[in-house]
């Protein structure tokens, strides 16, 4: 069966999309951790990120550093973290986060971001990529 | 002034070192959320891991790959989870951790692991790379 991820990627979910290329896909994640919240996956249906190869990891994590510059111009923050857990969808992914501190990467809670306010911050991630 | 990470990678500071290339520097955090806790770090002295270049980042991004399957070979585990929160010293690092479910990636627990654990720990994952 595909994974919710996949079923995004082939727009059978909606997503908020903020960058695509042939082989990557980037859009918000619904239960953000802080609003900017973002997730960088593979087309390629895989569970555990390090079983991409050393090619394909580094070049999923290369179309990772272009999504995280924009997500950096488009949400003010002091940096963008970034988390690999991969206990939860069985498809990898890498969460890029805007943070201001220590304590804005938890993943027990969530921000409280309207639809208008995440299709807005979507525009602006997708525009500054 | 040289980063602590600097320090460690000049061996004016010592550590549980695991792994090395000419560009990428990898060794046991000392304070392990979990046994096998691994820092994967640029010998190139940059606060923001994102202001690395497209190709320094996924370069450190493949020699992490290659750590995090040492680790996995020298750790029994689900997973290897990766964090890059960068707050605390500034000099960009990638954490690696040995995960059974997602309560293991919790930076306010620190796991009790003897010095003689480490060395043996540092050496199996040393061994796998």
């Amino acid at each position: 069966m595909a994974t919710i991820f996949s079923r995004i990627i082939a727009g059978e979910i909606p997503c908020y999309k903020v960058a695509e290329d042939d082989r990557h896909f980037a859009f918000l994640d619904i239960n953000p951790v802080q609003p900017g919240h973002t997730l960088v996956v593979p087309k390629k249906e895989i569970d555990d990120i390090f079983d991409l190869s050393a090619d394909e990891y580094a070049d999923l994590q290369r179309f990772a550093h272009k999504v995280a510059h924009a997500v950096k111009g488009a949400i003010p923050c002091r940096k963008v973290a970034e988390a690999v857990i991969g206990l939860e969808v069985p498809h990898a992914h890498i969460h890029l986060i805007p943070i201001n501190s220590e304590a804005d990467v938890d993943f027990r809670k969530k921000a409280e971001v309207s639809a208008e306010r995440m299709q807005e911050i979507c525009n602006e991630i997708a525009a500054k990529f």
